[in-house]
């Protein structure tokens, strides 16, 4: 088996940490800023130290290719992201681009010759928590979304894509499209509890939930608070209020795996004395299975139209964003179980509720992930925790699960 | 009896609607805007066609006193507020003071001497739209805020009360505080439907409802709305969603004629795909019956702790404001009652759900409202409106009501 050197993931780590850490302990580091910057000048170092040389695309997607002994072969591509949330944690992203590069590494140390090459990327913009497309690179990489339309996403300040990417220098040339790809793997942190409730180190994602948003729009009648007699309003809350307590209970009816969230509400006109003669509010429901999504949006309907029906209110519920559910390559997976096994790594398939970078990837290549566990699910914020224990088991089976995947025959898998 | 000019209070009600007038129908006249100071110099020209002078004191409040034939006895005071809601209706306010004038005009046609001196008012800055505090003018007036609080208060633009007023020209030299009042009569349309719904005229107003302003913050714990399985949610919004479908129905537990509301809402971070970590809403609860009020916020903090406690979050319940009922004259009231008859005008007891400058001033004066009918009880809207043959049995009444009062010994009351 490849070894990885424990100590020197865990030094890397700690360097990458500190290129804009917050005082609590987490990464400030949002997509095409300074920090982003600086994390990607010392990721080019550290990959042109191995004598790899660095490309980046027009998105600034950075790619860097360990050749392989068949000059035929499509690579393997392994990676993440490098940006952060504004008070985001250490392991989201980072943790996937640096078990990658441990893999690489590792490979040197070990003097290990693949017959794939072996290509390390680390994607623009997963977070869309600066400009606001989420997994931006991968995104246009796979043709989900188009250059032009991705590098004319602005800021809050109004700073392009286009923009940022020039003036932190990562503007590059190679135009942002797939090329071929034998196999991609991402690293990453569950960002939920299932893995630590389970005591289980390493999850093996083999796919990712299909999920609605809806933006709900429903109008009543302002009516100033005091001289309304209850039963003469028509209260916009009102009726977002019971459709909402219903949308938030509607996992329990739906499936074991659905989710179900309400993550944004307004009122007009949004005075203490005022009856609300408007209430907005998104939903955003999820699950594996795409019937039970579908199922999940018509109730959500019902129950907003019954809501309305009840005090005479008006609605209208707009889809946003449909995405179906993504399945992984079963190929990948059981390579990664293997290993697992043979590691003596325990190890659970797993469905990941969240979007990441390999979701767009497994459109083009046979694509699987690796999650380590969250502690308490945290994400998105400084408290984000993967114990070290279980961030080296999932870096051993990812490095090898891609040496393995390096030396499968074209007729492997596809 | 004192008879009114129905056509001439009609044309003076059109020629007022005109400043400021919304292509819908309705005003915008915040308070010490330039629509505000026309319909100011308007009105002082009418006053002073009635070889009256106009005393502006510090807050822009207006007033002129017809003198009566005791030169010792206190007057009665009458008007309303010529401001307006930034898209209010034509009657709130207007329509009180113009009933006002149209009972001086009156008396002069009818040749009347009163023994008490009959004074009118414009209130300044009822509404509370523009600069953050209704019942302004009056509530400096009756010593509740003091002159400089009030002269200070900014609108969204950072201009104060104190510079609005020197720039239209409103800022008097007399001191803004009580005067001796034998009594206080407002005018107002009722803003609820209460009169339209019974089909009664007039309404008699004994009182305003007592009531507290609630702020509630619960305090969950934000994550991503996708891998976060619904058991492991401490969704603020849930425990809101919960607390508000209570307190929303919390009436019917309480009395008839309580009264509650959430008019404001908001969440954080706000994000579709976030789960609320945060979520902050207002409650008003309203009664004539003090007790009423009281238990209303206790089941208020009583919902929003059980709320919190079923799904761990936290919360912090702060009362606003609390006022209690407030009782108007009986004395007064009876007037009213006894001059309706007279007129065969038909009229209940009634009490106001809504705060108006009367309240305040029942601090110093024997006070009552007369209300009117609203169509639909709508208010504080273009929409606003009462039938016209309502607003004359209204406005007779007002006026005779004052002519009695105006003629009452210093020993009739109090």
């Amino acid at each position: 088996m490849l070894e990885i050197d424990a100590d020197r993931l865990r030094d890397t780590f700690a360097d990458y940490s500190a290129i804009g850490a917050t005082d609590r302990g987490g990464l400030h580091r949002l997509a095409l800023s300074d920090e982003d910057k600086a994390v990607r000048d010392r990721f080019r170092d550290d990959v042109e130290a191995l004598g790899l040389a660095v490309r980046v695309d027009e998105l600034g997607n950075m790619f860097a290719r360990r050749d392989g002994t068949d000059p035929d072969a499509a690579p393997v591509l392994v990676g993440s992201h490098l940006d952060s949330q504004p008070s985001g944690g250490r392991y989201d992203g980072q943790l996937g681009v640096l078990c990658a590069l441990e893999t690489l590494r590792a490979l040197d140390d070990a003097g290990v010759e693949t017959r794939r090459p072996v290509e390390i990327v680390n994607w623009t913009n997963e977070e869309g928590a600066r400009f606001e497309h989420a997994m931006l690179g991968s995104g246009v990489f796979t043709d989900v979304v188009s250059t032009e339309e991705a590098l004319a996403i602005t800021d809050d300040d109004g700073v392009s894509v286009g923009e940022a990417l020039e003036r932190i220098g990562y503007a590059g040339d190679a135009p942002c499209e797939a090329h071929d790809v034998h196999a991609h793997l991402e690293l990453h942190i569950e960002q939920g509890p299932t893995l630590e409730e389970h005591g289980t180190s390493i999850g093996i994602v083999e796919g990712v939930y299909g999920m609605s948003w809806l933006g709900v729009t429903i109008d009543g009648e302002a009516d100033h608070a005091g001289p309304t007699p209850m039963h003469t309003r028509t209260d916009a809350l009102d009726a977002a209020t019971e459709a909402i307590g219903k949308i938030q209970k509607l996992p329990m009816r739906l499936s074991e795996d659905a989710v179900s969230t309400v993550g944004r509400i307004s009122v007009e006109p949004d005075a203490i004395n005022v009856i609300p003669t408007r209430a907005t509010f998104t939903a955003d429901v999820r699950s594996y299975d795409d019937d039970v999504v579908e199922r999940g949006v018509d109730a959500i309907r019902f129950e907003v139209d019954a809501a309305c029906e009840r005090i005479g209110a008006s609605s209208e519920v707009d889809e946003i964003w449909r995405i179906p559910h993504t399945e992984f390559s079963e190929s990948v997976c059981s390579t990664v179980e293997t290993v697992a096994a043979e590691l003596d790594v325990s190890a659970e398939r797993i469905v990941s509720g969240a979007g990441h970078d390999a979701k767009y990837l497994s459109d083009i290549a046979e694509t699987a992930m690796i999650f380590v566990p969250s502690e308490d699910g945290k994400t998105h914020n400084e408290d984000e925790f993967t114990p070290w224990e279980d961030v080296v088991r999932g870096a051993a089976v990812f490095a090898n699960t891609t040496l393995r995947l390096s030396s499968e025959q074209p007729d492997k898998i596809r």
